[in-house]
């Protein structure tokens, strides 16, 4: 139900003056007015016995002490009625199940792909902006925190422990409010769903943009840091490894152990693989004789087969697809190897063997897929193709891929036996 | 000339038992032949009095002892024949002003950019892929140096700091082969043209991969951090860093100092902007009255301006065009801004007010623009619309952005008054 004062009908639909000549009381209210309009709008949405809300309208904690003050009032006013909202400053929630959309940013549901990951944003408009990443990528609730005058991050992390539909949390947070319940919740919620955080305002310049954000108190990083350490939460640096981090998690199986294995087309590659590993203590997989009688009989005779794998020579010498599926399938089969990495360029001249080499690939084990980038137009083509055969996304940096992978292990090595 | 002892022509090129039948004396020799035919061929282009070969064949250094003796013989052979080769295991090299392509990467006149971006790689491969990247985005030379038997990187560095096409030099290299030459080398290149180097072989498990790459011994760490700081040469963590920082040191003046003035549409922006400034050491910048009444004058009543500046209300308030033009004018006049980051999510909505906002910009401060990647297309279409413009490519992320600008702002403070 619209409601505006001047307008008969909004886009087709019969528009009421206020709430309360609304024909019914709504579950949710909508608020999208300038500030100083949206305290009478919560007291005829109390008086109409609404129960929730979502306050997209800014101005208020994070616009200096009158804003704070105003942000009060509206706790008051909700908190007396029993009502409890989202914001200000808002962009509310996006649900794939039911098709809830709150927040301006056009997305339908044929527009995006429902997925297991959440996203979390202490911020107004972040969220929405991500979700034209997440209608690619897959995503199950998407939660724009605002201001957090009444409902915060554990308030939601609260509900999304127990969603069937979400495996992955993602959050971008300028502070935790309370940060006794977040811990208890977290520490439910961590064995059988990885928490992923990214902290704003970690430095005082940051701090300072924060309180002008969302009106938030940052704190200490030293603090967020061992917090975040010692419950196993797990820290991204920034937003593209926060998707990194929520892609690896959302698509990948649980490793078994640590050991890496690497198959890559270019030498510089596999060094340039073997550093990230070591910085991400992932030891490279030795190989069972097995393994090695396989991989044998791919190269020439004066090629040495080595971990990392440098296929290059194998490839001129048995075909680029029969290459790679033949490692693919003794790393798979091999328990020397928990996770593989394989290292591509994406060159327009391999587009349709990468295809063939990975398009009946089934596998127990994180493969994680570096397409290193050459051209975009293919390093696309290649990514849709994995996502409609339900393989994990590509990576277009062996730096991020081995990050990413680490993490996991990290995951998997502390919560590993007991994820559902 | 194609020489093959077998054909009679070749992709409609006649072609020639050996060398010694050619009816000229080449200028360069390419060899791609298995590894025992290689000495034959370079014995035969030494009799012709050839003086310069690229040895694509691997099976050398990187294929132990008895490959590291079979690269011996072609340094022999070629010494006492006053001739000079890269490789082995090279894919030689590009040159996009005079056409010449060593590799069989289909790189050809028409499909590369010209640029002023060296790329020099210890591979065999890698660099050949990465010309992928390089074609679009605009390069003067690449070079692959692979096993490094002959001519090294220093050799390159020789060229490329008299090569006037080349204002930016990048290296992928596992050792350096001459620290005292390359160090001079280095000494007299970085007051004009910034070095950027990628190594490889920074671990124990990456030092052993380096030597069956390309038979190198990588040398620890430390020593190279040390080296290449003290010099002052720009070292990248990854392959992504890299081209982050070719592009940064291609397309933007150096700055004057480090201020940092950010502009962003979203909130959760300008507190991860500024904390990456922060990490960065760039201080966040302060306005002139002058540029506070221009700022203010976009906003609501109510918003504040700060800085980072959050223009998300000023956008409401005034449109998205005019917000982002008052305030890059208004940043590029102050001189209390040395560097400007712009954030904007790369939204379908926002598609053409982003293009009108940036058609007309004429900066002679660095300008890092963020489009959080919202739709790939989106992005691809607002990056080619900028490099037609000429203007600075953008990113995806922010904390890759500011780390650019951090390390610009090093590098001007540095050699800033020499550079021509």
């Amino acid at each position: 139900y619209p409601v505006n004062p001047k307008a008969r009908e909004i886009l087709g639909l019969k528009a009421y003056p206020s709430l309360l000549h609304l024909p019914e009381t709504p579950d949710l209210v909508l608020i999208a007015l300038p500030p100083e309009g949206v305290p009478g709008a919560l007291r005829e949405a109390a008086e109409r016995g609404v129960r929730a809300a979502v306050i997209e309208s800014g101005g208020f904690g994070e616009a200096g002490e009158e804003g704070a003050r105003a942000e009060r009032e509206l706790v008051e006013i909700t908190r007396k009625a029993g009502m409890r909202f989202l914001g200000p400053n808002s962009m509310g929630t996006y649900n794939t199940s039911n098709g809830l959309c709150c927040g301006f940013a056009p997305v339908t549901p044929d527009s995006y792909r429902r997925g297991c990951v959440a996203f979390v944003a202490q911020s107004g408009l972040f969220g929405a902006m991500y979700l034209y990443r997440m209608m690619r990528f897959g995503f199950s609730k998407v939660c724009c925190l605002g201001n957090k005058a009444d409902l915060d991050e554990s308030d939601i992390l609260e509900y999304l422990e127990g969603d069937p539909e979400t495996k992955v949390v993602c959050l971008y947070i300028e502070s935790v409010k309370d940060g006794r319940r977040f811990r208890e919740l977290a520490l439910k919620m961590l064995p059988r769903k990885p928490l992923i955080v990214l902290k704003g305002g970690r430095t005082e310049p940051g701090r300072k943009a924060a309180s002008s954000h969302t009106g938030t108190m940052a704190g200490r990083d030293e603090i967020y840091e061992a917090f975040f350490k010692q419950l196993g939460i797990i820290r991204a640096q920034s937003f593209e490894d926060l998707f990194d981090l929520a892609q690896t998690f959302a698509c990948e199986p649980l490793p078994k152990g640590r050991k890496l294995g690497i198959i890559s087309l270019t030498g510089a590659g596999c060094v340039v693989a073997a550093d990230a590993a070591a910085f991400s203590e992932l030891p490279l997989a030795s190989y069972s004789p097995r393994t090695l009688k396989m991989l044998q009989d791919l190269f020439p005779g004066w090629a040495p087969v080595g971990s990392p794998l440098d296929v290059w020579t194998a490839v001129e010498e048995s075909g680029f697809v029969k290459t790679y599926r033949v490692s693919l399938q003794a790393f798979a089969e091999d328990e020397g190897v928990d996770i593989i990495l394989a290292v591509i360029p994406a060159m327009r001249s391999f587009r349709e063997e990468i295809k063939e080499a990975f398009s009946d690939l089934k596998l127990s084990k994180p493969l994680f897929l570096v397409l290193l980038e050459g051209e975009a137009e293919v390093y696309e083509e290649i990514a849709s193709f994995l996502r409609e055969r339900d393989l994990p996304p590509p990576f277009p940096d062996i730096n991020r891929a081995v990050r990413c992978a680490g993490i996991l292990a990290n995951y998997a090595e502390r919560f590993g036996g007991l994820r559902e």
